[in-house]
């Protein structure tokens, strides 16, 4: 087998994992244990130096971020239809994804690893809440997309099936329920995410990565 | 006229920016001044809600997110060859695109604009001189990127020719300036940028953009 994944369960991971699935594609999926701090063992770091999932390694060849490896399995696997071919639904595409990657995924950043930002213990609390606020402003503006896409007659945010930027929004209200976000505040994109988790293809990632689709425990 | 671009003097709509001028584009270039707080005007936000540079209009059309500007670009120019076709070279472009745009550009907005992450004052000190230091080891990751590109041949980082992929590289430099990071410390990244900024295209965008290439003042 050559292509291989290296994923954690409940990361950023779960968007190329499910792609994997959706596109029928023989892979084998690696965990990678961050409690464990395995991504920046020497073994994962001769991998991926930065130390994070996910890492694709199709044959000879490794390809880091999500970005790369959506449009890398998009190419592999055309028959799958994910990223569309006409230029200005195709940036349409990439623009929602570019933001859940550079904005609202980094903003999370904040909120489960406030050290990455500063060793100062006082300065990591109010990142750590200033960020809340904001990724709650970001779910807003993520159930707009999923108002959007229905509005326009489309069942799922990147097209005509089930995709990576219904997966990626799927991680990323699964995240806001740890940071204590009720995902009962944002119905439609609630909605969504619920019908996201029951494609066939993205329960068997779910199944192999464990999850559970809230984690939010009242206060 | 009906492409525009909306970018602000210096930042990273730089990169959308030169693409144009490389592309030989008729376009019409739209100075948002970000000092004066032009972005967040009710005028600009009517076009970018986020009240951010880069936007892209296409006669109807509004385009934001770098990412998306730069695929658009690209498919609609295909003669200037930005992304190259084959799908593990469109990957290793993504790649480092997508790690300048999630990675190196937020880590500057950490320096820029601390104030984004916190309203307390010590903390926004602690984060900006975290995030120094952080943007000191990104500009070593970047320069080796520079030094593989050489080491296999080629002149530029995504390809034959200049893209992108060194205008970011020149903007990311010259952000690093501004932050007291002197470029001689990067000899090969900065032979590189300089050698960018010689490139006609380049060269006309920053006139435009009255930029120059470092604002280091040794202290
Ligand atoms: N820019 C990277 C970010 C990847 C990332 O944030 N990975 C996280 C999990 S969601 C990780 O591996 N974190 C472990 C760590 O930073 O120690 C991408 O887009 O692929
Ligand atoms: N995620 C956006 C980021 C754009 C961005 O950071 N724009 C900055 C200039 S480099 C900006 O407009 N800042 C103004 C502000 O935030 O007030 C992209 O990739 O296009």
């Amino acid at each position: 087998m050559t292509l291989k994944l290296y994923y954690a369960s409940g990361a950023c991971s779960f968007v190329p994992h499910s792609m994997l699935e959706m596109a029928g594609a023989t892979f084998e999926p690696v965990a990678v244990k961050l409690h464990r701090n395995e991504q920046n063992s020497p073994e994962y770091k001769a991998i991926n130096p930065r130390g994070q999932v996910p890492v694709l390694v199709d044959g000879g060849e490794v390809i880091t971020q999500i970005m790369a490896i959506i449009a890398y399995i998009d190419a592999k696997f055309p028959e799958a239809t994910f990223i569309p071919k006409d230029p200005l639904a195709r940036g349409r595409f990439v623009e929602v994804l570019a933001w859940m990657n550079n904005t609202v995924h980094p903003t999370f950043t904040h909120i489960f690893m406030p050290h990455k930002f500063t060793g100062d213990e006082a300065a990591q609390a109010a990142i750590k809440t200033h960020a809340v606020g904001q990724y709650r402003t970001l779910m807003g503006e993520l159930q707009d997309l999923v108002k959007k896409a229905h509005a326009e007659g489309r069942d799922w945010l990147g097209g005509v099936h089930c995709g990576p930027l219904d997966t990626y929004a799927l991680t990323l209200l699964r995240w806001g329920t740890i940071a204590g976000i009720n995902p009962e505040d944002f119905p439609e994109l609630w909605a969504h995410v619920q019908r996201t988790a029951q494609v066939p293809a993205v329960a068997r990632a779910m199944e192999r990565e464990k999850l559970q689709l809230s984690l939010y425990k009242p206060a």
